[in-house]
């Protein structure tokens, strides 16, 4: 990672910070972002461990990111202009980034939240599912809800014509919507629009790094679990919108979030019913054809089924492809990391797309 | 346990073997028969360990279980007779438990097999999904498939007037049954016959203690993987049956089973569609009476999810209730332990209804 | 368990209640007394959930233990009288027990102490290590170091001669005693009395329920980490004590604790240096004479080394000896169940003696 | 990862191969070699996978390293000439680069062996340990073995004067080298030179990948136990004869291993008593003082304690020193990744010196 003292390097690098950068996702963003060759990392704000060192906190990180935290309200970064930081990203819990994003474009700085705040085109459903009121509809209806595989055009559009205000994809959300978007773009008049269920598998890490008795090794290790379930976790809600948007029907789906013990690593079982016969085969064309030149996206061949170790430490996606003749339904699987697509490596992902860089700088 | 030269404790104990003990199955098997106050353990046979003590096979049972295993073949056992052996126990692969029933039942001697031999009404539907032809059709006629909380009279029926042949539920289906059969008794007009999906996570533990690289701690820790989708897995069978017996209707499911990276336990998640609307509250009322008295089921409050690690090291099955209105869809989780409830503990639940014991005898 | 309203049976069983109920130690006591044949269960006393039904706390005991937890100070458990209650344990964190426990004694009323505070003979060393001034000097007096093993007759006398209090020693001592005790109480004239090393291995439930970050599992899953090397953990003295007292010499060890990412069990590998020559054969016999008859202690074959999960769920402890020849070193290693017998277990069989029950009653 | 069929860039890239190349060390070898900017495969030799595709293998390099295994006696790989591949490495069973590496050299092609070959000065020793007869003295006197942060420049000038034979030291002997090495190197004469114990605590992968019911997920999850204790494993002798060769003084140690329920990571903790008194402070400086510069070194803060989990997927090595004055006995410890800093990540440091590149090329 560049020196944010040395401003020799400065000229040639990229300038980005990063708050709430002492979270799991935060974290894996900032270690991601040392690492990238064009990348400089200016601030690193904390909400709870602001003047620590970086690497006290991830003692992993120690001689890669050794400056101290900032705090999130530090007015030297709330202060900082276009030619002191080129992008932030909001590693944040939910409703803090709207506070931040419309000054920060008005400063022409871009924005990538890693939060749910502007995955919502309408703002009463984010009120419904997070609680918060929202005033900046015009910000709101600028972002972009960047599932990169999906939405790249519309980014490097946007990037070239001012600052952006991106929406990364939640965990589930992802390995869902890489699991399912290509029937529901490609063939959406033979599918049953109320049939959809995604049953995931989510690591621990996907809770997040908060002091919860619930969240303690011996509470959650050798142990498998659902909650929320039947329509009460909140990214039901944001696959609902994406789904009815590609598919110009109404989709109305069950999901299922599990946890898994393990610390990184995320599956959805994904089913879909169709409304007319189709088969293993055509559906294996459709999605070969669709991730032609998806550098992350990986179809598995017939018979082997996705891991999710195989992606962990990865922006890597598997995606494994069955349908059931008897029963006219499709079960789509796919495997990533939860922090890495699922959150930090999408985030990197979309940054090179806005910045102009090749897509996998700093991922592989 | 017994002492099985110690003929001054047979009068009063009934007196079992195994066949298949040194799996994990048979070992959990043993051990909870070891430790049972009206059992003697006459044999343990093995195929792999034969002339091994079992508690060097098994060193947590030295102590307990410190006498050799048996050969499969070994005569002493096969020619045992009814005042030698009250029972047999099978925990062997697939197509072996058949091959020695018949001669048993002909000595009187009960049989539960822990295998799927006996689990199929139609041979048939055996052979397609276990490829052994079959030519004992009487006596398969006489199985009892014996998910204890839906065959309990039968069970205790059939021993009053002879010995009994039992098929012990596989552990996916013990748990996708607990969940979803008390709908498919009490309500089967009401649900789409063609909507179930059963989405299983399993311990490693069940896929067996054999010595294949798939299975090594480096290849499925830290990894959640889907096998054999789209009615590719011999459970989904035997749940169909089961379920079309149970409604009168003709059910065809999906079933997808997952690999956990945890050594015990089960969960399943069940979803089943209605054609006309129901409630949670009814829903949950339905399931609070039918496990009315059934001590090893236990109906969660209302917002308290099932976890597997509560199931582990009992025969106990945590039940959860949840739908969604919107969709007519429930969503029914089970968890069991892979071993107890879902194979040995039933088994032992079984054997204590043929033999007139109390039913949790040795099982709390 | 036995229904705490119902006096019908009260009169055959002894009344026992627990403070500190809802942490990982009360919760296993609470469990194997509520299925101990002889035990009634008359409070479970919580700090953090008084109020709260303890199976809501731990739904594994759905069914089992239904009752409330009542309050630290409620004055109704604090007031109960020897015919209410015959024996008290405290699985509260330290500096707790040593406040009610003569008022209890002067009850007539047993008390099992699973914290630090009864351990020490010395009371300036417990202040040391622990920062808690006492005044009971009297009644510290009297307590008992109760490892059973080594401790069995004057526990037993003293329980025929009025209430008792004892110690209930820590899970690494427990496991270090086991495994080096024989030779410091045989042959200390042999060994070097500052060459012992004990280097423990301890499950992530050792560290308790607290809610603290650094025992998430995302924090210590696929992790190893030492803490408090070097004479700074308090089992180090704890030890010390036991082994000085036990050879007639002055014991030094240094005491090196870690993190094992798995929820129950211990290991600990115990290194002593001798002054003259032995064999590993003699050191054998010396442990195998020293353990005879005693149930809970299985001395491994030559060649078989302790597994921490053959003892997990048990009272057992599995013990290897190894010894080197050239360097006069002998390595000793020890498996238990840090819960059970490295705490809820060793404290049944402590109440089990105080009672005069058979010692092994509820434990298998 | 360069296409070896690409000639283009063959011209820019060092050109290596793999003897070995499907076992865990082989994978994580080929894993970082397809990353290296500098670095092209040709050959990946598999024992048990020649003609399957790598990726088919390791599915998580799909995309990356597509190209078949060649067989290990496939002569197309046996003929190269020097322009064809620069460097050969082997991470086979021992007793094999023994038979390949002569005949490599004198074609001039250098050669890391990580297997034991090319680890002993005295092929008496190897025999004793690993049972090879060998007749390969001149070649095993070239040998270097090569733990790089004491062999640094040996390496660099052996690479100048030609062909080199590498011997990569094991994973427990890199760990403790790195930990105590300092203290025997800089000051022997106030060290007791019997008193050294390494406690050793390793992943599962250190295994190896071998169908063996011992390493099977249900065997050794949630659990640790040690094994080959007292002076029985062959990273013992390994040690006493670096050590040895390193203070001038006969060191003779205990080694004793412990498998720990993870993946990857390795720690050892390791003790030494001194027979002058001296500080952790001193301590402390001399250790900082060694491994200035040294990137791959980290020394952590006091009261930090090393984390395996912080070293997996890295270079680097986390040491913590304590000192324990009653006792004059210091405890070192040393956290890295097993299959990288302990085997992989080390060759590629290794062969980054040979070909003279940065020494963290394609290790960051």
């Amino acid at each position: 990672m560049a020196d944010p003292q040395d401003s020799s390097l400065s000229c040639d690098k990229s300038k980005v910070g990063i708050f709430g950068s002492t979270g799991y996702t935060g974290a894996t963003l900032a270690g991601l972002l040392a690492k990238h060759p064009n990348i400089e990392i200016v601030f690193l704000a904390s909400q709870q461990y602001a003047g620590a060192k970086f690497s006290s906190v991830y003692n992993e990180y120690q001689g890669l990111i050794d400056f101290e935290c900032q705090g999130m309200d530090d007015e030297a970064i709330l202060n900082l202009n276009k030619k002191q930081v080129d992008l932030v990203f909001f590693a944040t819990p939910n409703g803090i980034a709207y506070k931040h994003v419309p000054a920060l474009l008005a400063k022409n700085i871009h924005c990538i939240d890693l939060s749910a705040d502007y995955r919502f085109r309408d703002l009463k459903t984010y009120e419904t599912w997070y609680g918060f009121k929202r005033e900046d509809k015009a910000t709101n209806d600028k972002a972009i809800y960047a599932l990169v595989e999906f939405k790249r055009k519309q980014i490097k559009a946007a990037a070239k014509s001012g600052a952006v205000i991106i929406g990364n994809p939640g965990c589930y959300t992802t390995s869902a919507i890489l699991a399912l978007a290509p029937i529901l773009e490609a063939m959406p008049e033979t599918i049953d629009p109320r049939s959809i269920i995604v049953d995931g598998k989510s690591a621990i890490s996907g809770a997040g790094r908060k002091a919860a008795t619930e969240l303690l090794f011996a509470e959650v290790n050798e142990s498998c679990s659902p909650y929320k379930l039947a329509n009460s976790h909140r990214h039901g809600p944001e696959l609902e919108m994406f789904f009815s948007e590609l598919s110009g029907k109404k989709i109305e789906l069950s999901f299922s979030p599990h946890l898994i013990p393990m610390t990184a690593g995320l599956l959805t079982t994904c089913y879909i019913n169709f409304t007319k016969d189709t088969s293993e085969a055509e559906l294996r064309k459709l999605y070969e054809a669709r991730y032609t030149g998806e550098q992350f996206i990986k179809i598995l061949e017939p018979g082997i089924y996705p891991q999710t170790r195989w992606a962990v430490g990865t922006n890597n996606a598997f995606i494994q492809i069955n349908y059931d003749q008897r029963l006219k339904r499709a079960t789509l699987t796919c495997a990533i990391d939860n922090l890495i697509k699922g959150a930090a490596g999408q985030a990197v992902q979309n940054m090179n797309l806005v910045f102009g860089f090749k897509e996998e700088l700093g991922l592989v």
